[in-house]
């Protein structure tokens, strides 16, 4: 079997260490694995299946010699340095927003639109994390019935914020604990999230919405290659550590079973239904956080409008959110024979 | 002033002592004020303005000489002792569900729907929290034009469920951040609710929603008086002390603009409208905890349809979801001199 030239960029981060864990955890086909970040944390060792391996920081030439740039960086960054290994012949799959939107970028969950893989001129963009798991459980049902229209409520971890805004989180908590908490002057979220809801993630559009919200209408609409789906979110972060959560209301062309429904999510690799509620089975961030699979649940009758259902959708954000699915990708153009 | 005696139902609960904050800061006309509670808690002392009151055993011979009952114990209670209070002479505002869809009970957020007290039979139901946050964003709008069709999404606090509730996330949270967590077996919510979000509040019916979410189906429609209103909702319980916090998707049945909506919300009794969201002004449950308002932001259009908006309300749902409203009631039938 051939084996691959790896490097991630980005390696100390939170997205960065879950791809480690998964490299290992999946056998991924190895030649060389290569650790890299910026200047700041360059140095670090880590361990790496029993060996040490230490961070590089970041430069073009550092990935001279590489196949697969598995990238975690910021949005900046990325734009920076992806063309840069493009030239030098390796592939980037990335992990931001830099590129998802840009016409000769596929934005690909291997599940869903694996064939967009084809056109891919060196980089591959993996999509925002509430966008992935939407997408997941509206797929099947879309090739059942198809879609009309989409509002999605996020329930989103402090974790997609990455490891400060956790460690903030922790503090927050601990003071209001201990009675002594006072409203921090400066956070890395907009807001105080300890036993706290921030209907703010990311930017605002003159339209009022974020762009975290805009993400999940155009990301969804382009892997789904449904260009004019009607969608609408909105993002709001919650005090739990990993683990994204949505509301999603659907509505369909046509009549639909839920019976069925049920079905075709089972029947979808990567989905798992977990719905008995009055046996208080139904899918939680606590439980299916360090899950692969994307769990739905609360599936029934929207007892407001013909056609139309409610779910509950659950989803690893650093897993199948990130990490995991920027891996299936390379898995997958492994398999296609793209690399 | 005529004043009144007043007793309270349930005075060792969440909602019975925020009645007694809310009676002192409204210097409310009491002539005598009596706390009652279950025998368990019954002989408690209670400090009121100054005074200590020992909490009695809520037996019906109690309410004997009283005129208004404020009654907050659980439904089994209030469908025991209220219709033998009436009996005895005393109008009893009930802040459980027993009583509320029962077509000679008049269901009553103030502002909206006073009028229908007038046709009272001793008993006037206090609608369930999440209902009430939203009717009062929904009726300004309404009156400006008619609803269509509503959605909500929840994220409903913990003290919704009760001082044990809240003090179950503490304990939690506490083994959380030392490191020592293990699931509980058994829990006063249906989850563990630390660090954790919950689909699932109230029992199930056939048709796969929760009571709590059919209560915000039929109240809504109760008290806006839109019999066949369209509207769903999805309950989750969210690691919030106090503030229940919504999404809500409103279509409405002709055009609207996003301008007027913000001005006939903030012209509305009760309402304000916190809505700069690039200034990060918005409303969340840490600012508005101890607040008599109900605060509606992030009013925008909704990509996904034509004459729809998104809306994000909060409000704190043991004041004006709860002991707030009741009171509020009590005044009212004071003004109208129902009492």
């Amino acid at each position: 079997m051939k084996k691959y030239r790896v490097a991630i960029l980005g390696a100390t981060g939170m997205v960065g260490k879950e791809m480690l864990k998964i490299l290992a955890e999946r056998n991924f086909p190895l030649e060389l694995l290569k650790l890299t970040a910026s200047e700041r944390t360059s140095g670090t060792k880590i361990n790496f299946l029993g060996k040490e391996i230490e961070v590089e920081t970041a430069t073009p030439e550092v990935f001279n010699d590489i196949d697969i740039v598995l990238s975690s960086a910021g949005g900046d960054v990325s734009k920076k340095l992806a063309p840069e290994i493009v030239k030098r012949g390796a592939i980037v799959i990335d992990n931001t927003s830099a590129f998802r939107m840009e016409k000769n970028v596929p934005l690909v969950v291997p599940e869903i639109n694996a064939h967009a893989l084809k056109n891919h001129q060196g980089i591959i963009a993996n999509p925002n994390c509430s966008t992935i798991q939407l997408v997941m459980a509206l797929k099947p049902m879309h090739d059942y019935v198809p879609l009309k229209r989409v509002l999605v409520s996020t329930y989103q971890s402090v974790s997609g914020a990455g490891k400060e805004a956790v460690d903030e989180m922790y503090e927050q908590l601990k003071a209001m604990l201990a009675g002594n908490y006072q409203k921090p002057e400066r956070t890395i979220l907009p807001q105080p999230i300890g036993l706290n809801v921030i209907p703010h993630g990311g930017t605002f559009y003159d339209n009022g919405y974020t762009d975290e919200e805009i993400k999940v209408t155009n990301e969804t609409r382009k892997i789904m290659e449904i260009e004019t789906l009607p969608i609408s979110a909105t993002s709001v972060r919650v005090p739990v550590v990993t683990g994204h959560s949505e509301t999603v209301n659907v509505e369909f062309s046509a009549p639909v079973e839920i019976q069925k429904l049920k079905e075709v999510l089972s029947a979808f690799p990567g989905v798992i239904v977990l719905d008995q509620p009055e046996e208080k089975i139904y899918p939680m961030p606590i439980d299916i956080a360090g899950r692969d699979e994307v769990f739905v649940g609360r599936i029934r009758e929207d007892i407001s409008c013909e056609n139309a259902i409610n779910m509950w959708v659950v989803a690893d954000n650093i897993r199948k959110g990130a990490a995991l699915n920027a891996i299936q990708i390379a898995e997958k153009m492994i398999e296609m024979e793209l690399i």
